[in-house]
């Protein structure tokens, strides 16, 4: 199918601003008598506060407003952004401002003053008196006997969530084979350019309070701050300006609602602006997951039978945890098919910070465990790994386990073919340190990992999008949605969406670039990869109902009957009776003028609130070559092929962005990341750039992405999704091709040279 | 009929942020690297400019641009906010900075600078060589032969309204009376309490520019500011904060695209923001218009020929003159029957600043001069000039002459029966300073004055306003709106409509209490005082789109047909079967909340953007009883009743509050204000408050206010309008007033006491 502006990698409609630095975050926001305001952060992992005394610091000139949990209201909440659906299990552990402290930098009291430097001195003067409780900094500790509660949860498990197809006894007892392997995954942080937690707070004082905040989700983050607050929905309003990153930090409330009680209390706009140090400290990070994978398999390679056992290492607070639990089961079901299959996963508490969303939502963690183990029982077959996975992967037709759907398309047998050839895959897999890659101490190998990924959230939440297009009376169009671009360039593919429907120029959509919950339709916001395909759909149905207004004028206007006409270029055409009449067309302009200054008098204008027609699964197979340094144990990534299924790619520049950014997201996940604590402590060591090592651009190996569109049929012209999958499979591919260059099987991140090294020594003993 | 929520004087929902200070306005907005701008005014009322140097300017340190003629874009514009209509005359002679001077204070240079005391040090530093030309500062030398040529146009006249009804000539034979009068009313000023000029525009370097602005008419301005810049409409952005009054000063551009101008040029935000001194000198007043009026009358009151002459001193730009001189015929046509009428009304040039709209749109000029001879000719007739204006005004059921549709309801005979009976009309309208009255110096005398005025602009304007229901989750609503609340309360009022169609409480509307032409759809803005009936349908419809959806749903969660479900403070109820069951109702939270997260997955909503049905005319009789002293010609107002049919009050605290202020305004025209030039060099005489004088607090009279409710069927729930129907008839009766009490005869505004006293001197001679 040929399009006129959906497949075109045409500018991202925020790239100026954002390249030349004028485009306004939330905290470059500025209002009158605005007051900063500060957070007092718990110095221990677990501890009761005895006492607070606030006087001193009340008394500093210039601090306008001291709070502690005895101001806070007396609800209990969730922070993480769900819709009310069955995926969404929310267990309401948390306060505004908590009276015991479970993991170092839990939120004590807040000020706001009216400097930064008033409010740190604030801060200084609250005198707290805690009793200290033991830090169970590891499920380990967290689930031993007699372990003190950090909530009230026996063995501080809070959730169990079990899945059971066909009997796994059986499908083990059937096997020919049994492969029972345990993987750990460490805590990551997102690290977003611009730090997560970072929100404005303003009441109007009539009783509505306005709050720009840098979110992922404005409609959720209103309704959970209502409730945290006492409020009813409608007396809050989100606006959230451009957000510097988000990758899933932004998913629920961070810090809106301290910003938002502090504005109540005081009567004026207090800003809350986290550091960096806060950022790692207090804001939610990837979970870590133990993970026990246990596979029967048939010499030919047939699965019998498939078990996960994890425990999920949720952090101080529930939040997302027992909600994610669900999909880490989705992600391991819906990858292999086996009649057999049984999943229990458990949410753990410790003293460490809050886990919550991370681009993938759980998907990184379990791919890295089944693609690791999934390479070593190709080996034990003598099966070709890539072979294996197209024995036993879910093909379009199939029932998809992760949905319950049917598979709508699927290009991974393409993925896979694609990145072979790119990767040279037949000559360069060969045995393990092969002679050829062999240079000096440095051992080359190829790896791959294939992973499959969600475009949205249903069936497990309700998944209602919005979308709104008025059209000008210049033939200009608006686009209203729910905006949660956070970076990722969804305004210019859902405006490459809009243009493409409309069938006006690329250049005549304009979108806000903030997002504001009083005029936007209800939207679950930007998540599970959803923004192309659920808001896309919403944007082209939106398009697909004004361009309906636009023919009928235009039909009246040329007296031709809608079915003849259409709308290409910005205006509207009228098929010729005969090749000797010259075209008969009008402009969307002049439709448009007469609509608004005619005997119409309206605007043309297609509103829709709907939830998407499905969740059509995107595939991925991502091939590495590494050169592991056997003397200082650096595994160095040299090339990447990242073959993607995405369906229709929208626009394909910013699609590759994607797929690139996330993977050396990826590659940090595999080799070098890890928010590391103080085990007797529960001191963070690391919450900072200078010990926390994410990727720089001069990192990066040469990446080639091939994009498979697998177009779907329910998808905006085609259009699956790439939000996520990118950095799904990239750890073990990466660690599959540590395997093939040195014969070590890493089954825990980050493969640091440390452990690297300590591996080799290990082997060589 | 009985509503909830109208009729009701709910607190204003800006009420609090109002008085407490806390409403951030168009001037109290800031941005990061935001500059401000000021502009070089010219001090000659008529000069060529023979050159500019703004080199010295450019390189004072801090200043940005500067910008003359040459930088603007060569294209001429009107900056009268009117849609394309029937009614819409726009001759366009004006530049965003000229090239010639045609009024003292006319825009010759811009600058933006870091700061206000650079950009007006900037300013000096412009050396500027003008070529003075004669200063023709009122309507007799402009059109005088020989007179220089302001713009292109014969003897300075740029319009004719020509109309004729019947045989003019055969009417005045048929007479037994003719009078024939010359009146003049002034220029005033709108003197809102923010002053009139403020903008700030911000380009977003992806082309497109967002500008705040304290406006009345959102969307034309930004299709007269695109159309000026050479933009297209999408491009631009305009969002309007609360504004601090405006009375029709901000009925199309003000200084948005100088704003916008100097922005795109620097590439960072431009505030820019006029004195109180700029607002008299640069931007638009109500217009001095000439009118002679000549009456044919029989001896029993009857009409035979009505004919009005005006000219219509614009000022040096065009701007609104053209148009308003349809409405100035409008008024006269409709006030009262005739079976001959002739109108002619020519607009024109003169070196003072351009005229505009202000409260009334000409209404006020026409309603002084036909009721101040009205009276003449009741006291000619011997005839009760309350039975001469009852004799020969429209009715409801006749044809409107402003509009040539039916009139829908008239509450005029109640007026005049409630007013006259609360004044004591009878007991005190006796012979002229009857003895009564008399305290030594002092005459007392009562009088009043008829006006009719309009709910809309059709059909002179096509109309179109738009209003979308958005239904929260927990059953709170946001309506979004084209935001045009200029200060007048038009949110509350339209809270309140949608408030008792949706069956919800008042507090649970929510609305923006900015405008945002990206969101809300396309409206022609606040003006013709036309917010409540045409804006007040748009959001009923809209509300009632949302209600049909919610008891759809409810029809189906309580299995009951639609038509036998209510909708009443916040559920649905269906109408019991029998007495004995009990009431069954569903709350509309829980039907939102179904809608959201049930099997449907979308959020009710209801857009609607459509022309009023109607404009359904207003009606007034106002009394005043004053008191003049003959010894210091000092007039003052004892005492206002004010006796209104305004539909349905919506709110009657606002209803009220609305003709309380035009009163002011009204008692200001009558007495006090004038807005002045030095007749040989155009120099303003009393750009400021010290010199220009409106009433306060305590110059007000004693007001009574009678609502007189005769609901129209087209109107929301039977509203009409007021916003403007307040001061037109004001001044009318102060002069009728003041004859009563004096026998003298003004013509001529505003009644000072110069001016009386010298009237008084020349009667006793």
């Amino acid at each position: 199918m040929s399009y006129s502006v959906v497949g075109q990698s045409v500018p991202r409609v925020d790239a100026r601003e954002k390249v030349s630095g004028s485009a306004l975050y939330t905290g470059d926001m500025m209002l009158p008598h605005m007051l900063i305001g500060k957070v007092l952060r718990s110095p221990f992992a677990h501890a009761k506060i005895i006492s607070i005394d606030t006087s001193k610091a009340k008394e500093l000139p210039g601090v306008k407003v001291v709070l502690t949990y005895e101001d806070t209201p007396k609800i209990l909440w969730n922070s993480a952004g769900f819709p009310p659906s069955p995926g969404a299990i929310l267990v309401e552990d948390q306060y505004i401002l908590t009276n015991k402290a479970r993991y170092v930098g839990d939120g004590i009291a807040a000020v706001a003053a009216v400097d930064e430097a008033t409010a740190v001195q604030a801060l200084e003067l609250i005198e707290v008196e805690y009793e200290v409780l033991p830090a169970l900094m590891n499920i380990e500790r967290a689930m031993s006997d007699g372990a003190v509660l950090i909530h009230e949860a026996e063995k501080n498990i809070y959730g169990h969530t079990p899945v059971v197809i066909g009997d796994i006894d059986a499908g083990f007892a059937d096997a020919d084979f049994v492969f029972e392997d345990t993987y750990y995954v460490p805590k990551v942080n997102q690290v977003s350019l611009e730090p997560c937690g970072v929100s404005m707070a303003a009441p109007d004082k009539d009783g509505r309070i306005t709050i720009w905040t840098s979110t992922q989700m404005p409609h959720l983050v209103r309704s959970i701050t209502a409730h945290a607050l006492g409020l009813k929905t409608g007396q809050i309003r989100i606006i959230k300006p451009p957000v510097g990153g988000a990758f899933g930090s932004r998913l629920g409330v961070v810090n809106e609602p301290i910003a938002a009680l502090l504005a109540m209390k005081v009567g004026q706009p207090v800003m809350l602006k986290y550091t960096r140090e806060e950022a790692f400290l207090a804001t939610e990070s990837r979970h870590p997951i133990t993970m026990t994978i246990k596979t029967g398999v048939k010499k030919d390679g047939t699965f019998t039978a498939r078990q996960l056992t994890s425990y999920i290492d949720g952090g101080a607070y529930a939040t997302h945890t027992p909600s994610l639990a669900g999909p880490v089961a989705g992600w391991f079901l819906a990858m292999y098919k086996s009649p057999n299959i049984k999943v229990d996963n458990y949410s753990v508490y410790t003293n460490s910070t809050q886990c919550g969303a991370f681009r993938g939502y759980g998907n990184p963690q379990v791919v890295f465990a089944v693609e690791s183990q999934i390479d070593d029982i190709a080996e034990r077959l003598g099966i070709d790994p890539l072979e294996l996975r197209l024995k036993n992967h879910p093909c379009a037709g199939e029932v998809w386990l992760w949905s319950g759907w049917v598979i709508e398309s699927c290009g991974f047998e393409e993925c896979i073919a694609s990145g072979a050839k790119a990767i040279e895959w037949t000559k360069k897999r060969s045995k393990i340190g092969n002679e050829s890659s062999h240079q000096g101490s440095k051992k080359r190998g190829v790896g791959m990992g294939y992973m499959m990924h969600v475009s949205g959230a249903r069936p497990m939440l309700h998944e209602t999008s919005a979308a709104m297009i008025k059209i000008n009376e210049d033939g200009t169009a608006n686009l209203i949605y729910s905006n949660s671009d956070c970076g990722q360039g969804a305004g210019t593919s859902l405006s490459q969406i809009a243009a493409e429907e409309l069938g006006i120029p690329f250049e005549d959509v304009m979108i806000t670039k903030t997002a504001d919950t009083d005029v936007a339709g209800f939207d679950i916001g930007s998540h599970a990869s959803r923004q192309t395909y659920s808001g896309g759909n919403s944007v082209k149905n939106a398009a697909a109902k004004a361009k309906q207004k636009i023919l009928e004028m235009a039909a009246e206007m040329m007296e031709t009957p809608v079915s003849e006409l259409v709308v290409k270029g910005g205006r509207v055409w009228a098929s010729n009776k005969s090749s000797e009449e010259p075209a008969k067309s009008v402009s969307i302009a002049e439709i448009s003028h007469r609509a608004h200054f005619g005997s119409h008098g309206n605007q043309i204008i297609g509103v829709v609130s709907e939830e998407p027609p499905g969740n059509p699964p995107v595939y991925a197979a991502q091939f590495v070559e590494v050169e592991v340094d056997t003397e200082t144990g650096i595994v160095e990534v040299l090339r990447v092929v990242a073959a993607h299924d995405v369906g229709t790619a929208i626009n394909p520049a910013i699609v590759e962005g994607q797929i690139e950014g996330a993977i050396q997201q990826g590659i940090g996940y595999a080799l070098t990341e890890e928010y590391c604590y103080d085990q007797e402590s529960g001191k963070p060591l690391n919450p900072n750039l200078s010990d926390y090592k994410i990727l720089t651009s001069v990192d990066m190996p040469q990446i080639e992405t091939i994009l498979v569109e697998a177009a779907c049929d329910t998808g905006p012209f085609g259009a699956k999704s790439v939000g996520e999958s990118g950095l799904v499979a990239t750890a073990a591919a990466i660690a599959n091709a540590v395997y093939n260059a040195i014969g070590i099987r890493f089954k825990e991140l980050p493969m640091t040279p440390e452990r690297v090294l300590a591996a080799l020594q290990n082997k060589n003993k």
